[in-house]
């Protein structure tokens, strides 16, 4: 029989963000599988081991750890991600074998804590179509990033009936603002690439951290708040070791 | 002290979808307002119904129920909305004062169970800032019908590091596909829009009454399946009496 492979949406680290759904599907899997802590992003495996504690106090399924490889920086982008996708495939299916060694057994049924939504900027879908044999998908939603910035900020993302593009740093600083539209939200952005833009036609909602304790946002219009958004996430990210944040961005009237 | 007022993204119909935050919230507040049953989105009404049942098993607080008004559908669509919102206030206002003769002092704090997530296509946050005296308010993150297509897919939303949209039906029919992208994600589209597009261009990722048990979904060539949806939507509205559906497009390379 086929692995079930669960891809469960976790939010932003707010252990109250995650749902009734993806708790049942943690307490049911026969395994958890989760990044090692002391990698480059080690307060997120971190924080996947204490939602994991949050969330199932008791008759907490075995976790079992694996080692994130690294993405080659010298690649080009589409490439390197192609490669480190395959090579993370290969660290999941040595997991998913080293879980048969701990269980006994074959394990029915294994999950991945993910990041927000397993569909929005996420490979785990892109990897899991890698693994030979194939498992059995099952996709549980989380709480994004973009809720828990609108949700922060307590903001429609878009205008009455209007569309919104949802994109990235790297979009916005090689196509510039998106056509078609007076909203954006922008991910995966490490380079504050707003800098790019005419900043007084623009209006920002920022934030990072967000579902945290430790969340921090600020909005305005961009030409007013784009230095202090800029030392604000050289500070946070000095003082936590790491940031993640996105935002959205309206064109002014 | 002014009343705090929770909007509370409650998913698409999954009472298992509910957040750990979205249960405490309504868990603790005083009073929740519930649009009454036997409107023209009656099953929609009883579901928020069920939903309280389902995750507020005991110790619920009091359910006041309203009458939703309804929108003019001789007027121009925005100048009609903006009067509905008007209209809907009065009746929240009104439900808040009914509210405080039946737990003999002002509420602290009211729940309002926001269908999806309270910033993606809901007017609750414009609602509510028409609201006088203006309470503080709080938003709580929902799982969206965008993420519950996806899931259900089993499909990311965006490429890699690609953007997308997310706009109407209207929209789709008026501005045709959005510019920029080579995803788009359609809400709010009661007259299946996509019939507008050149379909061979198109592959569809559709779904309705995500999450809930009638799910149903469809994906194929726009070309090739778009008649099937508008039958399966025409029959599952015919047998439900509503329906509530989004779907996901993609050009084909």
């Amino acid at each position: 029989m086929a692995l079930e492979l669960r891809l469960i949406g976790i939010g932003t680290g707010n252990p109250d963000h995650v749902t009734k759904q993806a708790i049942s599907a943690l307490q049911t899997a026969d395994v958890i599988l989760v990044p090692r802590k002391g990698t480059a992003k080690s307060d997120l495996a971190d924080l996947r081991h204490q939602i994991c504690e949050a969330v199932l106090p008791e008759n907490r399924p075995a976790l079992i750890e694996f080692d994130l490889p690294v993405r080659d920086p010298d690649k080009h982008y589409l490439n390197a991600v192609d490669e480190w996708h395959d090579a993370i495939a290969l660290v999941w299916q040595d997991t998913l074998d080293k879980a048969e060694a701990i269980l006994g057994r074959k394990p029915k049924s294994a999950a991945l804590l993910i990041w927000g939504d397993p569909s929005l900027y996420d490979s785990s879908l892109r990897i899991a179509a890698r693994l030979n044999p194939q498992p059995v998908i099952s996709v549980i939603p989380g709480i994004t990033s973009i809720q828990a910035l609108t949700a922060a900020h307590k903001i429609p993302v878009n205008a009455l009936g209007a569309p919104f593009m949802v994109t990235t740093g790297r979009q916005l600083r090689d196509a510039g603002f998106p056509e078609g539209t007076n909203t954006a939200i922008i991910m995966l952005d490490g380079e504050c690439s707003f800098t790019h833009l005419h900043q007084p036609d623009f209006d920002i909602w920022w934030g990072a951290y967000l579902g945290m304790d430790v969340e921090i946002i600020k909005s305005g219009r961009l030409d007013a708040v784009a230095d202090e958004i800029i030392q604000m996430r050289k500070d946070a990210r000095a003082q936590q070791g790491w940031i993640m944040d996105c935002y959205l961005l309206q064109k002014r009237p």
